[in-house]
C-alpha cells in the first residue's frame, strides 16, 4: 500500500466546511475527494484533495461510452467516536465484478478502501450524528483515455466522492409498474452496478414521477411479468409470513442491504424465498391477503415500505397491512449499521 | 440564433495545429471545440473554444448514471473550396430521438447546426483531402448536474469535437457471433446513441479482439438468433442477388448510412430486404453459396466488407465471393458525400 498524498489544500477545505442543517440525499458534498489513476498498465499513487471540479478530456470513453462503474456505501458515526463503515469489502468485490463485465482493470483494495478511508478520517467530525444520517461514499471508476473507437480505454481513473446525507426517503412513497421499458435483460450489465444500467430508467422515472410515483418497479425484458428491482433499490414483499424477493436471475442487481436482510431476517427467525416473483401473482396476493406489506431496500434508503403499486391506468395493489415486518427489519440493520446492536455477522469496521 | 462566443484562444490553437501524416480513426484531436450550456430551463449562448480538458462535477449524471446522447458524422473537403456536411439533419433529429429516450432536453437546431459549422469553419483549413479523409464530428449531450439522486439532470451541455480522419477501417475483416452477451433489447435504449449502449459490449469485444475478431455481431436479447448489428455499424447481406439487413425491430440503431444505403441501392436498381434476419439462416445462405457478400456500414467506416462470421469455436461462415456489391455501394455513397458525384437526394450541405 502507497501512502497517500494529501494536496495542501484539504486542511482548508475541511476546517471551512459547515454541515448545513437541511443535508436531504447527495445534495450536500463532502469538502474532500479521492483521486488515483491507471495508465502505462498500473495504479499509480492516490491523492486527497478538496472537492471540486475535474479536468477530463471531452472525449473520455467514461462519458463516451458510459465505460462507468461504481459503489454506493456509508460511513456511520452515531454516538461513536470512531466512523464505521458496513461491509465495505462487499462493495470492493462488486466493484471488481463490475469492472470485469466491462473488461476494466480491477481497483486494488489499498486504492480502494485507502480511498475511503482517507476521505471518511478526513471529514470524521462532519460526519452527522442523528439515527438515520450518515456520510454516502461513492467510490467509481471510469475510462479517461479520449478517443472514437470503440473499445476500452488504456487509461483509467478511480474517485471516491462523498456526501453527508438523510435516510434517502422517509414515509411509505407509492411505486409505479412499468410494463413497456426495460432496465436490463440476462446477457447484459444489470447485474453488475454500472453507469449504463441508469441511462434507460429515466424516461420511465419521470413519466412515473409526473403521475405523482417517484419510483419505477421494473420487470423482465421477455415477458415483461417477472419483477426484478427498483433501479436503485431491490424488491421485498412479506408473504404468508415469509419474505420473497426476486432471485438473482443475472439482470437483478445483487443488492448489499438485500443481502444483509436476508441474512438478517433469518437470523431472526424469519423464512426468506428467493425464486422467481411475477407481478400478476404478487398482485392477486396482495388482493387476497396473503401479501401484507412490500418495501425496496438500498443502501440509500436502507428499507422503505411502499404504500402501493400502481398500474399506468391508475389500478392500485395496496397491501393492507402495517409495515411491522420492514420497520422490525430496517430497525435491526440500522442498529447494526449504527453500532447500537452487537454485530454478529462482522458487518461493521471502524476507521482508526 | 445567437451569436456564438469565440474565445480569444481559438486563433493560435487553429494557426498552431498541424495535421499528422498519420491520422487513425478518432486519434487526433481538432484544435477546437463548441460548447454550449442548458441551465435555469434554458439554453445559453455557445462558445467555440480551443480544443482541451473540460472541467465537471464528479458527480455529473453524465458520468455517473451515463446520462450521455451522442452523434456521429462527417464534413468533407475532397477537391473542394468549401467543406460539406452528409445528412447533418438526419443526425439532428435521431439527438432529438435520444435525447427524448432518456428525457433529456432536446439539443435546438441552431445550437447543434451552429456548433457543428463553427467547428468545420474554424478548421476548414485542416480537413484532410485524400478521398476516403474527413473531419469526423462528435456532437454529444450530458447531464452535468452534481448528484445521486436517480433522476435526470437540471443542467446540461451540449458539445462537439472533432477528429481529422482516414476511412475507420481497409480490408475485411473477421466478425465474431456474440452468442450469450447482449447488447440491447426491445424496451431498452438500443435504438437510440445513448453512451449507455457501449458499456455491454466492452467486454465481448476484447474477447473477441484476443480471438483475432476486432469487431463483434450482436444477436437479439429474446432468442439469441436474430441479427442486431455490430454496435457502431448496421449489417447487410447479399443474399439471392437482393441486399438484406435487419428491420428495426427497437434494439437495432437506426443508422443514417444503413438508410443511406438502402435508398441508394434502390435507387441503383438493387432489390433491398428489412426483414427479420437469423443467424442460422444466413450461416445456410453462406454455406449453400445464396449468400455472396456480408458487409458493415455505419459514417466511421462508410461501408466496410467482412471476410467471415466467426463462432467463439472458430467455426467460420465465409461467402465465397468478391464483395462487388460493398465494393459498388461504398463507391456510390463516397461519391456523393465527397462531391465528386451528383446528390439526387439532397444529403450534402456546403459550409458556407
Amino acid at each position: 500500500m502507497q501512502e497517500i498524498a494529501i494536496d495542501p489544500g484539504v486542511a482548508a477545505a475541511v476546517r471551512d466546511f459547515k454541515v448545513p442543517d437541511s443535508l436531504g440525499f447527495g445534495v450536500v458534498n463532502a469538502p474532500v475527494m479521492y483521486s488515483a489513476e491507471w495508465r502505462d498498465g498500473h495504479w499509480h499513487r492516490g491523492r486527497l484533495l478538496p472537492h471540486g471540479p475535474i479536468a477530463i478530456w471531452p472525449g473520455a470513453r467514461g462519458l463516451q461510452y458510459a465505460e462507468t462503474v461504481f459503489e454506493g456505501l456509508k460511513a456511520y458515526r452515531v454516538g461513536q467516536a470512531r466512523p464505521n463503515l458496513f461491509r465495505w469489502r462487499s462493495n470492493f468485490q462488486r466493484l471488481g465484478d463490475s469492472a470485469r463485465r466491462l473488461s476494466m482493470p480491477a481497483v486494488p483494495e489499498w486504492h480502494f478502501l485507502g480511498g475511503i478511508e482517507s476521505v471518511v478520517r478526513a471529514c470524521a467530525e462532519h460526519i452527522p450524528g442523528r439515527s438515520g444520517q450518515s456520510l454516502y461514499l461513492r467510490p467509481f471508476l471510469f475510462g479517461s483515455e479520449n478517443g472514437f473507437l470503440l473499445r476500452n480505454s488504456e487509461a483509467f481513473r478511480f474517485m471516491v466522492i462523498a456526501s453527508p446525507v438523510e435516510s434517502y426517503a422517509s414515509g411509505a412513497p407509492t411505486v409505479a409498474i412499468e410494463r413497456s421499458d426495460v432496465r436490463a435483460v440476462n446477457g447484459g450489465i444489470g447485474a453488475v452496478k454500472a453507469a449504463a444500467n441508469y441511462a434507460a430508467a429515466f424516461r420511465a422515472s419521470a413519466a412515473a414521477g409526473a403521475r405523482g410515483q417517484p419510483l419505477t418497479l421494473w420487470l423482465d425484458a421477455e415477458s415483461h411479468s417477472r419483477i426484478q428491482e427498483l433501479s436503485g433499490m431491490n424488491f421485498f414483499a412479506v408473504i404468508d409470513g415469509a419474505l420473497h424477493t426476486p432471485e438473482l436471475d443475472g439482470s437483478v442487481l445483487p443488492g448489499i442491504t438485500r443481502d444483509s436482510l436476508i441474512v438478517l431476517a433469518r437470523h431472526l427467525g424469519y423464512t426468506v424465498c428467493e425464486l422467481p416473483m411475477t407481478i400478476g401473482a404478487l398482485a392477486q396476493q396482495i388482493r387476497t391477503g396473503q401479501c401484507t406489506e412490500i418495501f425496496a431496500c438500498g443502501t440509500a434508503a436502507i428499507v422503505m415500505p411502499i404504500a402501493a403499486l400502481v398500474e399506468t391506468d391508475g389500478t392500485e395493489y395496496r397491501p393492507a397491512c402495517c409495515n411491522d415486518t420492514s420497520a422490525t427489519l430496517r430497525q435491526a440493520l440500522l442498529a447494526i449499521q449504527e453500532c447500537t446492536a452487537p454485530d454478529p455477522f462482522g458487518w461493521t469496521h471502524a476507521v482508526e
